[in-house]
């Protein structure tokens, strides 16, 4: 019996199929400091317990997209260890926060299937979910993904293409138990402006700029426990280069845009987002946003909006598609979530 | 409104403006285990609670220059955005160790300002205190900086230039509470030389040497919340070079000179220090060191001892400064500080 | 009085002689965060709280390789300062689970010593301990290295040679209190193979490689504090290249590992090993492993496998010497070990 794992293939998922996924892991105050490390974050929520304590959370949380990325991380043996492009993710939301001392576990449950006409690769969807150590979804989203069929010849399965928000609305966003900001410290937190200080349709050049290196996507992708060879083994692709994971473009961005955006403070949801060019080590990120929409939550004080978070490798800022409606060359990330604001 | 910081110029300053600067900090493991996989850190009362213990500390505190690096770090976005050199320090002292879980802020008080006579720069002297979330001064010190105009014909001030200590007296330091080198290990420490072993004018050639990776400065800066543009975006600088922040040359050089001073336990005060050149990836930090003074201390077994700590990217140890009175080339560090030492 | 380590030459050691070897190390939730950042580390008990619970421990320990990690790099100035190389490994126990907030010292034995012909080196053998903050030997292992004359008219001492155990007997090895797989998750742990699914003589390819980079195996090195200058300096060798450390190579093979003994969760013996090659930044390593030995433990349900763990540098797996007995140029590591696994 083969002891390594094969990965699955796209003849091997069945419409609600659940799968378990492998390696719980327990987050600490280590992860947290790496993530400062690793990224130029300065949100103050996740930055200091004081401050956190002062928007009603008991202590600081683990960053989102580091939740984000030990879930997803978790789903790579199973999902998209042959799969050929990450093509999309939707409806994600975070449903509390991750708070260190938590131990995270996923769980996938195939939701679509489609196979492609070449009869050599079909799409999978699958909604994720991330639970902590008492059993509490954390967070859960959508990802679909091209894979690899290994038996040419198996049958195609009857194609399900699953019904997904285009854009979560603010009924569906999750506002964290106790969340305050009634006291919101905007001198601690960095920037004066809040959430009816931003008007949809503006856009927010990041104007920093990070340099990026090999050891430092592996080390972050590494804690994240993704596995993916084509990351971390520089004789895997014919060019000698190293793919870099498409989560560590997304929370360079998120980082870069603090500045302009310090009072988005938490991540709410995940409406898409797309890779739309590779990243590699030496390039430089740059970063800038839009507001597509804003919206009151439930929450007196607590505001959301609605960003487009877009990444670059250089270039001016606020161009996203040539004429022919393609991403340009050096856009990487185009990403589309809710955050929330003192109003 | 534009939403970006644009940072402070050097007519945003004024005599007595005080400057509460954003995202606090709490500090903890993740730190600590950073600090010493970045830094050949050895000093035995930062590396094991039960040493720290054995000399009444009620744990290993942070690395007294990690605290001086987050402190540091959040003063930039409003000190040195816009600064061409940083020019020196100087009445820098500890004032109480930081712990882990502890919350730090900062604030600075601008007390000194001298427009350049070409009038497109000009001198800004600040006094940063660090404080805790008891609202506790851990740290302070004086910093000064060269900042742009933004509008040249913006009037010059008045010129203040403060008066400084050029060095701080033994009188002027403060021991933690509870320090007590009376049980103190000299096995577990690393070396036998106690404080009465040194004699002042003595040179010490601490022999290791580490060369520097961008991922390394880059990390570190970053953990420190350090946004300095120009040592994370290599397309910054027309040499496609990052500088290296200059307090990652500082705890190389003083990891480095545990191998000659391991008992030099405890940074207390730090009397001036000039970054004489540029440090970059590539090179290989060395670090020699000086006794300049030495003073029995307030509390019976602790001795202070004042060296001068001097990296420098390889040539010959003890070398200075040439004929012309300039730092020679080689020497990146030059720093004034006083540390204490069982008698 | 020079004030730095020189290290010990081959005169300075005699039999019977204990070091006690300096810095103690309190370790924690950030080394462990680290780890997994520098490896790409996956086995459930090291990564769950909650999954080492489940196999009756308090918590999650550091990785047994950390731990030695630790140990190891506290010997390194007075064991291995002027070594010329290090000759094998035996008799590595380990006896206790190290937790965070747990203080590892670590201190020597001289076992064994044997002037070479040539006068000018000798190879000195050592039993090295690692203690908590309770006294308590959390490892052990025997280790013997090649150390430089200074004075070659030393007169040489008279040859000691010890008699180690070629291999540990499941007898020798200890198994963790509490240790209890009754209700072991395989879905979690991530693969479905228990001991008795081993075959002596089965070989497995881990097939995953990582590329080496310098930033990561110094950050990993300094994390034990293992000062050996041929890691850090790139003027040390004439080629410029720094030479990895040998553990570094072990972490990154036993992680890959997982990929096929995901369930070989605890390290408990060291039966020796072989650094066949030097490792260098910019190879990409790979490894695989082949099944020594099984044995039933005293504890119901934990078995024991003895496997040899090989890293390479590229190559077809499976190959590890020539025709004339010498370790083939690609193979980095030959180690040879005793884990535990679910029956």
């Amino acid at each position: 019996m083969a002891k390594t794992n094969p990965g699955r293939f796209f003849e091997d998922y069945a419409i609600g199929q659940v799968i378990d996924h492998a390696v719980p892991r327990t987050v600490g105050q280590g992860e947290r400091a790496l993530y400062h490390a690793l990224y130029p974050a300065r949100h103050a929520l996740y930055s200091s317990d004081e401050f956190a304590r002062g928007c009603g959370l008991p202590q600081s949380p683990l960053d989102d997209l580091a939740a984000f990325h030990v879930v997803f991380g978790k789903t790579v043996p199973d999902v998209s260890l042959n799969a050929v492009a990450n093509l999309g993710y939707a409806e994600g939301r975070w449903l509390k926060p991750v708070y260190p001392g938590d131990t995270l576990r996923a769980s996938s449950e195939v939701i679509g299937l489609k196979q492609n006409s070449n009869g050599k690769t079909g799409v999978v969807y699958v909604r994720t979910r991330g639970m902590n150590q008492a059993g509490e979804t954390v967070m859960e989203y959508v990802r679909w993904v091209m894979v690899r069929k290994n038996d040419v010849d198996a049958p195609a399965p009857e194609t399900v293409v699953p019904e997904l928000k285009r854009v979560l609305s603010v009924d569906d966003l999750v506002i964290p138990d106790g969340l305050d900001f009634s006291n919101y410290d905007f001198t601690l937190a960095g920037e004066p402006h809040r959430w009816g200080d931003y008007e949809v349709g503006e856009q927010i050049d990041h104007v920093d700029g990070v340099t990026i290196e090999e050891a430092e996507h592996m080390m972050a992708t590494r804690l994240w426990q993704n596995t993916a060879k084509v990351h971390f083994d520089a004789t895997f692709r014919p060019d000698g280069q190293r793919l870099i994971y498409g989560g560590h473009v997304i929370s360079m961005a998120r980082a870069l845009s603090f500045n302009g955006l310090a009072n988005a403070q938490m991540i709410v949801g995940l409406n898409g987002g797309a890779h739309a060019n590779p990243c590699f080590s030496g390039l430089t990120v740059k970063a800038w946003s839009e507001v597509l929409d804003k919206a009151e939550t439930s929450v007196p004080g607590v505001g959301a909006v609605r960003l487009r978070l877009v990444a670059t490798r250089g270039g001016a800022p606020f161009r996203l598609k040539g004429d022919d409606g393609k991403y340009l060359p050096e856009v990487m990330l185009d990403l589309d979530y809710w955050a929330l604001m003192p109003v």
